[in-house]
């Protein structure tokens, strides 16, 4: 069992540490692809050592086309000189994927190039062109109406280019000789947005940091891949998904929204457990979790759980994606976030896997009646106040419940008994060799 | 898919319609078998055609046997000429099925032929003496006081008869070729009784009137049969019930009470499922509908339930059967029933055959993934606010549900989308050939 | 069927013969062995059958060695010649088990082996040195007080003995020749407790006298065996349990509480079931009951319910085990009983087995439609009032859920009528040749 991961990381430290690797990131223009995509791996690679891959533009992930490569260089609405709208100043302010133009435009032609926030007048939405032939801008309601105002022509540059190249994603591996493998996904497609997506993927890259300290039972597998081209195309590059055994969506990790768990389909899948596990820890506490039912929108969640992939993924997000105001728009900044919900977000998740890694199924190895306890200071008798290994009541439970058909997560949620306590008394049973890993019993 | 049958005809139009045909109906003396039963089927038959069949008397029917076919031509009570009880005056006033008698009787003698309803003072009771030999007259509370202040001796006559003849009901399907089949029941047993069961009767003969001119999927096969042994006679008359799909009993559907769903006792049954779905449209709305569990007692559904025939046939009723004032008395007349009721029952039916002729079970086709959307006008992109031909969140949910064990109506209440919304959502992917018909990938 | 067991015994009578018994047996100085345990089965056997069986010490059951046996001639604490703490006064005064001491003790040093009850002050507690090597007294608050004032050195003798020997229980049957088997379980460890347990051996002990006189279907095997070490060496002993069909553990039945029924595991087990039934039958009634859910403490149906041991095996107790301040201490005496409560729990367990006895599956025979009833005397037309054999509804309830997989107690409580008119109906039903028992199907 991971030992409280907590322990050997105090929490401000980690906070501050997932904050600073964001700063990094924030400036840097993501896309589907580009250099700047590349650029973020590299950073990332400093902490944690990353398999990088290149899928080739117009290959093939299932029915969809690998894309080409884009790039920018300027973009701009420029009038007598004056740059009224500029791409140096923030980089969602053209559609990401955006075709390039150059030209003269009056307002009445750029209108319907110019995209501004319906309800929040300085915000700059954040718009793509993917998989479509669109240029256009996002701008301030003040940028439009200034525009409007002025009507031009206007002198209107995006310097941006389409290439043949290839789509990047990455991955690390904290066990590669683990038989079985749990999925941590973060999209990492997004140009200078905070808590979509860099909170995930610098909670992600702290996770597998921390991780590659613990002898796990399963292998961690982190991926870093732009959202649904990259999900898909990541699905389509696997030989095979047998040896996942669940994994998990991460984003939004760094507002102060309560966390909310997105159940996988599957209503009794164990990164499901985990989760009603959790939330019965948490009752009360500050950082209460909410669970959801599948649905499918959100984030790659969507491919994980689709018909035929059909994994055990969930998704673990404080606040819900569009859902609260900032998101998708320039105010989703590195102001949105703080170190101490990102430490509390790392703490979250290293609890589940913690659980995850712990559970099992085990099987009393007689089965008939209790065994006899008292050799190993495991039994108690009514009325007698003595000092146990463990508490009586859960090694009850657990060679009661050791059936061969339930795992430690049932057992908690069926007797009520802490999940760590559970795991100290199926220790101890193990040490007396009354109960074993069901495994063990199969092979 | 039936394009919103209602639309075809006006409601006021199919209320007087069905209206008209009860008026017709009504004077009629219906019993288990004889005359006045062909006599109502042939001027059913002017409306829709009819295949007619005959069982004859003394043939069996599992452990019944088909009965004598009665017939009476009079039946009176009288003292000193004066007729004080006159099967001219209600058909109701003899006991359906009666042994003939002709005698002189005291009230003391005839008491105990004397049926009166316990609380309503003017009704006159439907009472039947099927399967046992009895006599006996139904009258009003006034015309039992009356009868025994006079004493008698009365002359006492009816002049009914029992022969062998045969039983006799009718079906219609409207589209014979289909190798499935929807079962639609009304029972034509009752004497002169608007609401139960002419309504029942004459909203069949629309329906069917109505679905010829439709190309449904299913074969939709309406009865015309005595209860019970019309009922048991027809099973047992029946090579395989396995072409039957589904049904339903119709009965009580002119009165001013809200809708009552009798489930059918499997749970899951396809025409369960479609009232559900029913229930949750018609919500908040003036045609509310109830839904209640199977109970073996009531109308046929008792025999399409029973534990070997095990059809999935529900009932649909307003008022429910023993439970209102006017329930086999006189006072289930034309006055309880109105034109607007019936077109409302008409158009609730019309909109379940809808949904059951529309449900299918589908199959994503690759299944890994959401399939790429963009070509197909079916891809909406965040902020985007573009005209699709469907819902998107429709689309994305049946391409996630439809991994070929749900139909259409486990992906609407699944979803919460609207049926006809998923319909389309399906109609759309099929037109890219990203779904097909469970069916088409099973053959 | 049981024929109503109440109505053979005076409820006043079988209280106070249960009482009577518990008289008799109350002073003996019962413990895991020896020859108390063998005086109360001897009384026992005054009213039933019982074959006795002897298990050598040192015989392993499971994992459990059986122990030495143990008896006591004397105990007590004396200063200057007068017995401060005296086993003659009481047997709980000493551990059960204790191993034997002879020496002078000063208050400091015989502290660690003096136990009063924490709370009440004049109780003595009833604590148990089994399986382990102590000695010790238990004693009052205020012998406790009186003992730390005088200080001592105090003469402290116990005059105990193990020796090779054997545990004795033993079993009546009640039918021996029937092929099924219902278990019905007491445990006979405790000295001069009343509640726990010498009221479950006296009620048991009556049940089976009382069900010895009804030609049931089951074997009823009433089994007394001291606590845990008996069950577990019981269960070791049989060469199959495949012949149980159920059981019952039976304990503190003597106080005033509402019963509580502690389910076994399997959810639906039939002995589960039953309990559910006389939970709706008792509602609103002085005598109501309450079901708890499984956990793997209590009495011995924490062996019989072991996971390979799996035995679909019960619990009815008043109060509930270490739930009342009187209990495993002097309080729990004979004034803690009545006979009245005593004998309202023989009622309860008398019904409980009624039910169970008379439970089995139905099948219909021919399964199409409802059978013709008319000549039987089983069928009412709407409006009639005639005199019918059985409930007319219930019929109908039996002949419609009679699929082969439902019984009798899933018939009552599917259809909310009384379990003993289900019975009825079913015999009558039975009588026509209609149904047949699941069984005569089968063979």
């Amino acid at each position: 069992m991971i030992q409280q991961a907590g322990s050997k990381l105090c929490a401000d430290q980690i906070g501050r540490q997932i904050f600073e690797l964001m700063e990094r990131l924030f400036p840097l223009h993501r896309s589907q692809t580009g250099a700047c995509n590349r650029m973020t791996l590299d950073i990332i690679s400093e902490i944690i050592p990353l398999e990088v891959f290149e899928s080739p533009s117009g290959s093939q992930a299932f029915d969809w086309t690998i894309p080409q490569e884009w790039s920018i260089q300027a973009a701009y609405i420029s009038l007598g000189g004056e740059r009224l709208v500029n791409y140096a100043d923030s980089n969602l302010c053209v559609l990401n994927g955006s075709q390039p133009i150059r030209g003269e435009f009056h307002f009445a032609e750029l209108k319907e190039h110019l995209f501004a926030h319906p309800t929040i007048p300085d915000a700059i939405p954040y718009r793509t062109a993917f998989f479509r032939e669109q240029w256009g801008f996002c701008v301030t309601q003040a940028q439009l109406k200034l525009l409007e105002s002025l009507d031009g022509p206007f002198e209107v540059v995006i310097d941006s280019a389409e290439t043949q190249g290839s789509l990047t994603y990455a991955e690390t591996n904290t066990r590669p000789d683990a038989p079985e493998t749990f999925l941590i996904w973060a999209h990492c497609c997004h140009p200078s947005l905070a808590n979509d997506n860099l909170s995930g993927m610098a909670v992600a890259t702290y996770l597998a940091h921390e991780l590659a300290e613990h002898p796990t039972r399963y292998n961690y597998k982190v991926v870093f891949a732009p959202a649904t081209i990259g999900a898909i195309n990541w699905i389509a590059q696997q030989s095979s998904l047998e040896s996942i055994v669940g994994g998990i969506v991460l984003s939004l990790l760094g507002d102060d929204d309560n966390f909310h768990y997105k159940k996988s389909p599957r209503q009794n899948s164990v990164v499901n457990k985990v989760f009603q596990l959790i939330k019965g820890e948490t009752r009360d506490k500050e950082c209460a979790i909410e669970l959801l039912e599948f649905e499918p929108f959100g984030y790659d969640e969507r491919q994980f759980c689709s018909p035929a992939t059909n994994l055990d993924v969930g998704r673990l997000t404080r606040a819900l994606p569009a859902q609260f105001p900032e998101y998708h728009t320039s105010l989703d900044n590195l102001d949105l976030v703080k170190p101490e919900n990102l430490a509390q977000s790392f703490k979250a998740l290293m609890r589940a896997i913690e659980i995850f890694d712990a559970n099992e199924t085990v099987q009393n190895k007689n089965g008939h009646c209790e065994p006899f306890l008292q050799p190993h200071n495991l039994f108690q008798a009514y009325g007698e106040n003595r000092e146990l290994q463990v508490d009586f009541e859960t090694v009850m439970w657990v060679l009661n419940l050791a059936d061969g058909s339930q795992d430690l997560i049932d057992m908690s949620l069926r007797s009520g008994k802490p999940f760590d306590q559970v795991v100290s008394a199926v220790q101890a049973l193990k040490r007396t060799g009354l109960i074993q890993s069901a495994e063990e019993v199969r092979s």
